[in-house]
């Protein structure tokens, strides 16, 4: 599994223990940070982490993979983008809006939602890597799917951060309290007419 | 002008100088960090400068205008939501949309309202303050005056948040680039939408 490093590796110091992933994850957020997400490669981290490639692979699916884990959050836009985009082109707005409301009524999932929003608003060494991902693992795959302008899926989610914004971090009354279904209503035709395109 | 101070003052302070407003303006930090603006008063700010109440109506309008200048936010809502609200009701989307990414196009400007967005995002105690003012000083004037319910107006809010954070904060392209007079073609519409109620 491991193939052996390409560096001198340390006495005792095993492949595939959860102190190799940590350190993995460790060299990939560093390598996040200085490269952002489009130049970063697994080779680089694996380079970073004095470990062999294929190890990296052992545990992250890609490069995706890999940056959700490091950052910890709740989801793996390369599994739920493509299911949000399945299914009847005009509930897509309805679906993503759900989506992401749901996931961010789940505490933990919102915790680590909110990390990364707060890192984007005040690191300016993270911001690259946090923009890149949100443009190419989410807003691209997206616009590129449906055939819409990258504008009007930044619109969409220009939207939806600050819903999860003014409901979660301000905690802005009605917003903050609302049930799920009636943001829905109201949010949902909006998302929809933007990825209509 | 002053009036005297109600508390004994230090000998060689004297009211009316560059120094008193500061230190009024520090006062108001203090106090509605600590009350929150709502249940922030001219009185209880004067009394935590050790001035006169008369002193801080010399200097500032109302309570609006003392945040205002506390946070150095670069309009005051009082002038400019009643000015935003003028006009015909069918533009109203339009002419918010064209504000909020011209006053943001501004360099000085916009730091100032970055800076605001920042201080809501990762500073729990300030969160109050600044939601309790853009609720009273702006979402509640808007939908009250427009007879809206106040979740439309957040759901614009939220809109209009999100596109500042994606094109400044982000850095997110094309949204980064793209020219006022587009965004408001794209943006005004949703916007409308919810304060059409």
């Amino acid at each position: 599994m491991s193939g052996g490093g390409r560096r001198p590796r340390r006495p005792g110091r095993r492949p595939g223990t959860a102190d190799t992933r940590g350190e993995i994850l460790a060299a990939a957020r560093r390598v996040f940070a200085e490269k952002g997400f489009d130049k970063a490669t697994i080779r680089g981290i694996a380079r970073e982490a004095g470990v062999d490639p294929a190890l990296l692979h052992h545990y992250f699916d890609n490069k995706e993979g890999m940056f959700v884990a490091a950052m910890e959050l709740p989801a793996d836009p390369s599994t739920v983008v493509p299911m949000l985009l399945a299914g009847p082109r005009e509930e897509i707005g309805e679906r993503i809006v759900r989506f992401i409301l749901t996931m961010t009524a789940d505490p933990a999932a919102r915790e680590r939602v909110l990390g990364v929003m707060r890192t984007a608003m005040v690191n300016e060494q993270a911001v690259g890597m946090i923009r890149e991902f949100f443009g190419t693992a989410i807003l691209g795959r997206v616009a590129e799917a449906l055939g819409v302008p990258p504008l009007r899926a930044e619109a969409a989610f220009a939207q939806m951060f600050g819903v999860v914004m003014i409901r979660y971090i301000l905690g802005m009354e009605p917003m903050a309290s609302a049930d799920i279904e009636e943001l829905v209503a109201l949010l949902a035709p909006v998302v929809q007419r933007y990825l209509d395109g």
